[in-house]
């Protein structure tokens, strides 16, 4: 039985290999992609889903969301990571496909309810898409299967500031709504995806193994790879986005724990995930008052990038 | 050539050891005590500090001062695990010595004033007198040799909230005020506190090789050690008020690293201490705005207990 997932993105070069892990996996039945602003601005991100599907020879419906956070101020996409065209600066070929003429928020609405109980949103991007649905139907939260969310670090500290992870930075009050919603949740962060380093030998394999899609995801691959290599002194890069989908697949790959997520919302902790786990008490009940969910703290790093490689090679 | 220093503390069953340690050790010139409340109430941690000297048979200044923080209301002190009398609620000898008559921000004014560039105030509580020592004479900072403060945690979570510990937690306006000022400080956090776990055997030694004072360490360690049993399931304390001292004489055993620290003052990380590595660079060039200071990352735990024993066994 394949999961039934809508994939929210802002492609981004480990959003596009993510992109294509939905794309090809036999147990994953992509019902649609939605999209937002992150690391590059909404219509680069929904040019970059619509390309993608394209490359893969897939019909896939691309819906777009959210040009903006909700509430703070956008900060400037980061080019010098995923360049301007969000696949690291590579010439890309034209798209022929076109846009839902639905919004992200209400394609999943939709969607959700057309199946409930069956569908998993896999987030891989600022969360506010996730968080417009709910303002639209708050009972997704009993209709959804499961909801997946790549960012966060709970022990790892952070990659855009020294606690927060950017999909939670670039909108902190849209992730406090979604990850404090009720609905059942997993939280992959930096605490395993900077476990995982996927290597030049792992992307050849995927280049060889995928055609004009391979060549899109390599290329953009060495342009990140610079990044890793010029600011981080890694040679290799954490396939952030693809975590999330293998721990959709893979969970005994991951160590979990229960327990309840606070996000800041202002000050120089923006963005920051607390977590609180399940039965610890605290000086104070505050941090334990919202509903529980499952956060991952560790991984096998290794055996996800080679399940990456294997899916994608 | 000892250390001169003044020990600003809450005692505390941790911080009696780490008193002992300032009392007993060769290479320490204790110049003075100052108390703060945290563990107790400011007058119970005056009547400690005094008492302990007593039993150690030796005479040091002790100056009492803040007795709550200086923004926030006071938080109940934690008499689960310091017992109601700071020392695991032993019965307790009559103390006879009576505090100095100046508070403990002018001592510590007066006291730095008088030997400028030689004295390192080694803080183990909350460090609302350093803040008022601050406000009583700013040039205080190129005055100390350097500020020694055991608190925060970068990357090992909090113990009294997810992220903040209790000494930050319990002033964390006089927190931003003494890790931002520019002197020369040192952060000994749970980072290294957490990797040190002090035995019974180690405690018997100390027991056996301290006298009355001995004995009163050992009864406060009981109870201190039910807590750590009860509440985290470990045989053994955290003895983080000594690891100041242990990074002041045995820096080797410590791996630092320097850095800016932010303390967030409000919500729901306050107390929180954001490490951001020195040449790190971030999304905004908030968090590097701060002075350079010395953070503990990594210790080895086992050879700082053994220090410990050594010291007082
Ligand atoms: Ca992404
Ligand atoms: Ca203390």
């Amino acid at each position: 039985m394949p999961h039934p997932i809508i994939f929210d993105t802002d492609p981004g070069v480990d959003d596009a290999q993510a992109i294509a892990i939905a794309l090809r996996h036999p147990e994953i039945e992509l019902l649609g992609l939605t999209t937002t602003y992150g690391n590059v601005d909404v219509e680069t991100a929904t040019r970059n889903a619509l390309l993608l599907c394209q490359l893969a020879e897939r019909t896939v419906p691309v819906a777009q969301g959210a040009a903006a956070p909700m509430v703070k101020p956008r900060h400037p996409a980061p080019a010098h990571i995923h360049g301007a065209n969000g696949l690291g600066d590579i010439p890309l070929p034209a798209v022929s496909g076109s846009p839902e003429p639905r919004s992200a928020p209400q394609f999943i609405v939709d969607t959700v309810n057309a199946r409930p109980g069956e569908i998993t949103l896999v987030s891989v991007g600022p969360v506010g898409n996730l968080a417009a649905a709910l303002q639209l139907d708050p009972q997704l939260v009993d209709k959804v299967k499961r909801v997946v969310v790549m960012g966060g670090s709970i022990r790892e500290g952070g990659n855009v500031t020294p606690v927060a992870e950017a999909n939670m930075f670039n909108d902190p009050h849209a992730a406090a709504r979604v990850l404090t919603a009720g609905w059942p949740l997993t939280l992959v962060g930096l605490d395993v995806t900077h476990r995982c380093v996927l290597g030049p030998a792992h992307m050849a394999r995927i280049a060889a193994g995928q055609g004009a899609l391979g060549e899109v995801l390599a290329g953009s691959y060495a342009f990140y790879r610079d990044f890793y290599r010029d600011f981080l002194g890694i040679d290799g890069c954490c396939p952030h986005d693809s975590c999330a989908l293998a721990w959709l697949l893979r969970p005994d790959l991951f160590t979990t724990a229960p327990g309840h997520l606070t996000v800041t919302t202002h000050g120089d902790a923006e963005g920051q995930t607390l977590f609180a786990p399940e039965g610890r008490a605290f000086i104070e009940p505050r941090w334990s008052r919202t509903p529980l969910v499952e956060v991952c703290l560790e991984t096998d790093g290794p055996a996800v990038v080679e399940w990456i490689a294997d899916t994608l090679g």
